[in-house]
């Protein structure tokens, strides 16, 4: 068996998920679930997603030779230190946070000597769904996982979380933390606030004006991502920060050019833009 | 029968699935497509969308009881002033562009003696896809259609479009053209320019990193209507240039708030933002 105890720090979408596929991968004997939520924990054991919970991170460790932190990207640090002193001494911890250069930074402070057995990761999956009940084992079949191991990282630790994702149907991959954490900010982060920012502003609009009513399928298709967890979104704008800032400032300087064309009915402009941006979203998400 | 003989000036998606879905409802006789592209007019005979075509507007017109307007915004002066002199004393026109107001300047410009006759119309349906392949009987099912008739215009030819648009399975709703326009621009036209901008934005970046690699589902759905064809929404910019302008001004000052919270690491504003956006949208589109 690949991983005889795994401690599940946030039974979510993404945690609970991953532990039906490595259940139903047979990857796993006992997984162990521990969160704030005891009725989220509850159900997860009702759902057969976890075996049992342990409210206290410190006490969801003993003797797991896999943890995976899948909590908000604020709360990581905690758990860390939380976990720390209750550690196996064949424990691998991986986590599944969507920036990596905090996650790395919290661990180098907290993770003492577990730092070489801690792996960087991140599933590229995800719905706008939260908590365990939106978990399903598919979720990552097809789907990448980035991992982002530091120097210190012990390979044999890297090699078994790359094993577990595989387990779960994902094509796994390095990069360094801090490429993932540009890339991710374009096309994951940018999107997100976008759509956030934008359903707010009609939102406004919307409390003198029935709007809403006359949104079709672009508009649904287009904001999905804007009904996903508050929480897990303020957390990453503040840990990704800089590489968010960055694009962001991109973004909106395009954008003031665009708009600066339409009060110019500067055609050529906008049909530019406009056939570029098929171009490319047909060559790479036809 | 509730139309003898029905042209359809511009057989793409919209127009294509219009006829589609009056055929299936059994409320039309003959079916002329009319369009710059033979091979699309053939392709709209071969699949049963249309029974013949003439690419002369004013020759597709002769002796049609109803006529469509389905054509991109910027095209649609022109296909009025040729078919003027050519329509049939009982003819209804109607059109299905996704922008109001300068649609009834052009009917004022050049429809004539034919103005009462003529009813603003946009079916609030769509896909990212174009041309007459993309058609489907369904499409209007469960959507709604927004006629914007005019002091002027005959309620018995608005009776009629809209009994023709509840053949189709949608629901007709009246409202002013500037009400029409202000709410499309926030629902409709924001959201498309703003992907657009995004997907371009990334592409630029794309030309030195692998960055599209890495999107997930919330990016292809965020992004789907970038695919949607470039000349249709240059169009759309331009005609509703001035309900656009305004309601970009408003996304970027709000945009430009939360990049200053994210900045200065407002916390609480980000997530009173998100949240507010999650409801909004869970609310409106859940």
């Amino acid at each position: 068996m690949l991983i005889q105890r795994l401690a599940i720090i946030g039974v979510g979408l993404i945690g609970g998920s991953l532990a039906r596929a490595l259940k139903r991968a047979n990857a796993v004997g006992e997984v162990i679930g521990c969160g704030r939520n005891i009725n989220n924990l509850q159900q997860a054991v009702e759902l057969g997603v976890i075996d049992r919970y342990d409210t206290n991170p410190a006490q969801a460790v003993t003797e797991a030779d896999m943890i995976v932190v899948a909590v908000p990207l604020g709360t990581i640090a905690s758990v860390f230190a939380a976990i720390r002193d209750n550690l196996s001494a064949q424990a691998i911890i991986t986590d599944v946070g969507s920036a990596k250069a905090t996650v790395v930074a919290d661990a180098r402070q907290h993770l003492g000597n577990y730092l070489p057995r801690f792996v960087p990761g991140h599933p590229i999956a995800g719905t706008e769904k939260s908590g365990v009940a939106a978990s399903f084992a598919e979720l990552f079949e097809q789907h990448r996982v980035i991992l982002t191991p530091l120097q210190e990282t012990d390979p044999q630790a890297v090699a078994t979380v790359s094993t577990m994702w595989t387990q779960t149907g994902a094509e796994v991959i390095e990069m360094s933390v801090t490429h993932h954490d540009e890339v991710l900010a374009a096309t994951s982060h940018l999107p997100h606030i976008l759509a956030y920012s934008l359903v707010d502003t009609l939102a406004k609009m919307a409390e003198r004006t029935e709007i809403f009513r006359f949104a079709a399928g672009g508009f649904r298709d287009f904001t999905r991502i804007a009904s996903s967890d508050p929480q897990m979104w303020h957390d990453i704008c503040l840990a990704n920060q800089q590489a968010i800032l960055q694009i962001l400032d991109s973004f909106k300087t395009d954008l003031t050019q665009l708009i600066t064309a339409i009060q110019q009915n500067d055609s050529q402009y906008i049909a530019t833009v406009f056939s570029r941006a098929k171009s490319a979203r047909d060559k790479f998400c036809g």
